[in-house]
């Protein structure tokens, strides 16, 4: 097991719902020196892939990209969940389900931030259905920019996401990939 | 000037309503190496206050908490805006007025993760009737905790939370306080 799958065993919790729990160090309180070798492992993955940009999404994921940026030295740029008084102008658009939430929502990003030219690296805290995920390639896309690739943490292989994704020629490396998870049995990794 | 308000001076852009934006280096597109100099900062003031903890607020709180944990060495707890169904057991609530959101909502924090005995820094991007900073303080009274400090990168002093804030006995410290501020007339500091 890697430092990813030792740490879901030993903090994370299987909750009602497939749902797995990892509050305690990813995604309510973060554990600063873990996003540290998150970062640095993504970083050994995709180094030489003339990253310009990270692109993240509201809110789990702004913690891991800024720390990965540092190793990049590249931006951060993280789409919005919902269209705020502080954001007018121009903005590329995309619609994503939400397992979390229940129902859909959209994402904006503005069109000063994400251009042609760009290559971007998508990073997540999740990757399950990859309805977040299709939305931020989709917001990519409409910008004419290039994905480099994607940087997952915790991947649910079982939901079918990331093979999806994969299939359109996408780069998706996922720290922990899960392949079956329960709350009798535990978490069998990839 | 200090590197704050240079930089809000050249990149940042006041628009209608009030808003300061300054989206392209802080709260939509993240420049990963001024959150780094930021975080220096705090951890310059605070240092010596025996911080255990940084919370903050998702969303646009938690690149600079996460990086200015890296300098304390401490974990960052981000309280929540909506209960989402990855988070179940007891949690800690308060409610905030949005200016950006406009309406109230419930912020919320599992009491796994702040208790009596920690010693917080509260960390925000802006300071400006105080609403979010206010529901934060009530989260970390509620735990028994006590706060350090509270660190913020840009104050609408003139806005009042902060004078509201200090008046209470905590301390507030803002790199860059803004005084007045009008399309016509640009920004004056404190």
């Amino acid at each position: 097991m890697n430092f990813v799958e030792k740490r879901i065993i030993s903090d994370g919790k299987i909750g009602e719902g497939d749902v797995l729990k990892v509050d305690g160090f990813l995604n309510h309180q973060v554990d600063v020196n873990f996003l540290n070798e998150i970062g640095r492992e993504f970083y050994k993955i995709y180094s030489d892939c003339g990253v310009n940009k990270i692109i993240t999404i509201e809110a789990s994921g702004i913690g891991i990209a800024c720390i990965t940026a540092q190793f990049f030295n590249v931006p951060v740029v993280f789409a919005k969940k919902a269209k705020t008084v502080n954001i007018y102008g121009d903005v590329y658009k995309a619609k994503a389900e939400s397992y979390t939430h229940k129902g859909a929502y959209d994402i904006i990003m503005s069109k000063e931030f994400i251009h042609k030219g760009d290559r971007v690296l998508i990073i997540d805290d999740f990757l399950a259905k990859g309805n977040a995920l299709k939305a931020l390639i989709k917001l990519v896309e409409d910008a004419n920019a290039e994905i480099a690739g994607v940087g997952i943490v915790i991947e649910k292989a079982y939901q079918g996401g990331g093979e999806y994704v994969r299939s359109l020629g996408i780069k998706v490396e996922s720290l922990a990939r899960i392949a079956a998870m329960s709350i009798n049995e535990g978490i069998v990794f990839c």
